[in-house]
């Protein structure tokens, strides 16, 4: 082909890309949500207590994002921090066909440099409640998280009905600096922050206000402000760093509607289980004596509670919101009623015919399973966890990077199976404690089916295993089944669910127990599969895995710059 | 030339860089000074209460680089923190040829990332006494510093002798974290740390030991030895962050003979002033009685002082080092006594027939003057410190990269001289307080001679100014006088020293004063020159200038990939 033809194709492409590039434009307004952030460390009171946070906007908690199902939200963060890396994780997002956009420092992009500014620009996928936090070091724990709320299309009714919307978000809270907590997690001896100080609904907490004046209105308990006889739909997200809690509005029944993004079978409870990581919303019908307020209130369950009760305040219009409620609520379930708990759990499961993902049914058969031992170690005297012996470390260049352009071995393959399980006794500390440490990955065949076993153990205190609540990137999976002690797999999976499973982007693993999900990888990317109690995470309690790289797109130069991606540099 | 010619002439260039490639390997185990670091956060008592410093290999101050003049120095850095970047800046030594071995963020690199490994490698050009320190955000008052010592050459004698050698740094510590003090200068209304809690001699002092237990041997009082009737020469290094401090040993006088790396006119001192940025040898003789010890002694000059003496112990052997000396040392001059101040920096001159710089005298006349005014100021209601009415802010791309890849406009000119001068009254606060934010330059012809006048004015406090003691990157100046009010561009440059001005890299700005310096652009790259109180330097103190661009060789890729240096990746 001579010159003048190869112009007249130059020209022709040029004229497409315009088009197409103009009607982006057209439809930007309608579609798009766009935010801009400058995210930066401020002095704030969660509990009545001066401390930091890192917060958005000079917001903590920070905005909340809202979008309607097919509208592509956009926002821009600016790191104004002064030595700080961020990076946000859009927490239950599946990030189809954006996996830079997942926000997981060295697993999707580098971290954010001071002064720069990255853009997230992703798809609202699915309704549900939904959140984002910081997921680099410790910042989640630092403040850094907010709502996202993605809304219905027009079009398209949901399951239930209600009259109007409220929306929590909540967390636990130490006066400990995360620099502090970090340090202590990487220090031999090993040193423990304890548990939290408050637990924090919206952000407000208060501490020792007995004692001391809280009248910072920073820590003014959060108002629900309801009228009498109207339902509403509140969504709960709980971005605790460490703490399962329960979550109850004294007098008041609530049903559960919705987890992780996923609709539900209705239920009926009086308090709430809701694990770091997880969502529901339950409709609440202000159907109480409309004269006065109630308390809302959150506790610790799982561990030994050292920490009161978080309260907010169910506002009854037009009582001032500043009412006191005139008692005081009930107590939650006692915190190591794990029955209660594993019940609850095992509750929750698909709402008739709803119980699809993608228009697909729970696969009856599985491709590959993994089986994941969670135990706690030791590596070089350091505490650490693993997974089948591994303690996770990130890698200095980003997985996604790596994959896509080939710089690294990070592809080195993860332990499928713990060796040796059938002997492993899960009731006793690990007969060898020390564990390695590294950069591995799982490669999924892209659409396969993939079952995934979470084995729970006794830690490094003999008598003790702990909760863990995994979330997964990237997708949704099915919880098949929930059981105590050594999984069996010859007899074990014969009691899966696959009738109507639950989806969810969180499960928990229960002490001394396993737990089994199934998830189709059909997400091109590199997705981070972790622990989410934050602390857990920073001690390796995570693993990584990657489907399709070949079908992900060209990254935004933004999402690189560090480790081997420098390997085009001058 | 044809493709045969071609061919021949490349094998030539292989050959020859291999041949000189060879040579460099051989000669590299002799003339190589190499360390390794790992640079993370660790719970340290530098005063005997516990807080964290950022630690070198675990230790606190980080350990001493040595090396003898000639050889090159290479220090690998690994950055082990969680989510910050680091960089460090070796003070005092010219860079000459490696302006990217600066280790200052955002000036001539990016910073290390979490996880990366930065290698500096530079020449030790010059004998003297040096120190390093980190160069983003406050990271050296959060305790990321150590000595650097140069040696002179074996066939190279010194001016002076002496017997031993001793070494110390000295600074000032705070217990709230540098997170908070940061967020305090950063904050509406504006936070202030205050004065520090301890002063530190080589990272150790005592708070309220009379209250407290301060058995913990991290902050037992460090302990110089001597024999009785030796002379050593004693290097002293101020890295502190705002304090500017006096030093004396009780009974014994101190004879000044290298200040900054190099040498002075030996002068015999009881108490000897030093500035943050500041080094000095004295000379100590051993001449008093040994059956005892002897207290070494630090006070806080020029602001009011709230922080107890540090202490150090001279310890005449065999003595134990745990002796406490019988009497209290004497006290330093008053805080305010700013005129014992200025004759103290006056009386420190070149050192006769030593007043060399690279072997070239003083040059008499300069081809540029540029007028510096300090002055504090509010941007925005924040308060920031301007020159000329510009306070620095760093740009997210290092003005090192920018400039030799011409990759954004970081050279817009900085304001040559303060608009309006002869009316600025600076004994006042500005009449209007507001100034400008942003990244600027100015840009010096290479190997011109260049005259900087700072000048001195009150701040937004009635009645005040205050002390800066500028440091300059990459070159030694020559000091030419203080003086007292404002500048007069006519009388003043009369009584200018060019008889015998000392060579430095750091000089005092005197409240309300003026001070001139002049200097040789002769050092192809990008320095900053800024006051060395951290606070003052991160609330826009500083200037940064370039020369010679054009002779800066190909930087490392791992100086790069932030900011608009990402603009080769794919």
């Amino acid at each position: 082909m001579g010159w003048k033809e190869n112009r007249y194709l130059r020209l022709l492409v040029v004229m497409v890309v315009a088009t197409m590039q103009a009607c982006v434009t057209q439809s930007k307004s309608t579609m798009e949500k766009h935010y801009r952030w400058q995210i930066n460390y401020q002095f704030w009171s969660p509990d009545c207590v001066e401390r930091m946070v890192i917060a958005i906007n000079g917001q903590f908690p920070g905005p909340t994002v809202r979008a309607r199902v097919g509208e592509t939200i956009v926002v821009e963060v600016e790191n104004l921090m002064p030595t700080e890396g961020v990076v946000i994780h859009w927490h239950g997002i599946h990030q189809i066909g954006t996996p830079w956009a997942d926000g997981t420092a060295y697993i999707t992009q580098c971290a954010i440099n001071p002064g720069e500014t990255y853009v997230y620009k992703f798809l609202a996928e699915k309704p549900g409640t939904y959140f984002y936090h910081g997921h680099h070091g410790m910042q989640r724990t630092a403040g850094l998280y907010g709502s996202l709320i993605v809304e219905s299309g027009e079009d398209e009714a949901e399951p239930f009905e209600y009259d109007g919307e409220l929306s929590i978000i909540i967390s636990d809270w130490w006066h400990k600096s995360v620099y502090e907590q970090m340090t202590g997690l990487s220090s031999i001896p090993f040193r423990w922050v304890g548990e939290p100080q408050s637990l924090l609904i919206q952000g407000r907490g208060r501490y020792n206000c007995s004692r001391r004046d809280c009248k910072n209105p920073q820590c003014a308990p959060h108002v629900l402000s309801v009228e009498a006889g109207k339902t509403y739909r509140l969504r709960i997200a709980s971005v605790a760093s460490l703490s399962s809690l329960n979550f109850l509005i004294q007098g008041h029944l609530m049903t559960i509607v919705e987890a992780d993004g996923n609709y539900v079978e209705p239920i009926q409870v009086q308090k709430l289980d809701i694990y770091s990581g997880e969502t529901y919303s339950v409709l609440l019908t202000a159907d109480q004596d409309p004269s006065r307020n109630y308390w809302a209130a959150l506790n610790v369950r799982g561990r030994p509670p050292k920490t009161p009760t978080g309260l907010a305040i169910l506002n009854y219009l037009p009582n001032p919101s500043t009412s006191v409620p005139p008692s005081v609520p009930l107590p939650s379930p006692s915190w190591n009623d794990f029955a209660y708990s594993k019940d609850f759990s095992r509750n929750i499961v698909a709402r008739r015919g709803q119980h699809s993902y993608q228009d697909n049914s729970v696969p009856l058969k599985t491709d590959r399973s993994i089986f994941l031992l969670n135990t706690q170690n030791l590596v070089e005297g350091y505490i650490k966890w693993a997974i089948n012996n591994v303690s996770q470390a990130l890698p200095s260049t980003p997985y996604l990077a790596s994959l896509k352009y080939r710089l690294n071995d990070v592809s080195r393959p993860a332990p499928e199976n713990y060796q040796g399980i059938k002997e492993y006794d899960i009731t006793k500390p690990p007969p060898n404690p020390n564990a390695t440490i590294g950069t591995v990955m799982y490669n999924f065949v892209l659409n396969s089916t993939v079952d995934l076993i979470l084995q729970n153990a006794n830690t490094l205190i003999p008598g003790n295993s702990e909760i863990h609540p995994w979330h997964m990137h990237g997708h949704s999976f099915w919880i098949l089944g929930y059981g105590d002690g050594l999984f069996d797999a010859d007899k074990d999976p014969l009691s899966y669910n696959l009738r109507n499973p639950p989806l969810r982007n969180t499960v928990t693993l229960f002490p001394f127990g396993w737990t089994a999900i199934r998830l189709k990888a059909d997400n091109p990317g590199v997705w981070a599969f972790h622990c989410h109690l934050e602390a857990h995470l920073q001690m390796g309690m995570g693993i990584v895995f990657s489907e399709g790289i070949e079908h992900v797109g060209s990254l935004p130069r933004s999402a690189m710059g560090c480790g081997s991606t420098r390997k085009w540099l001058p």
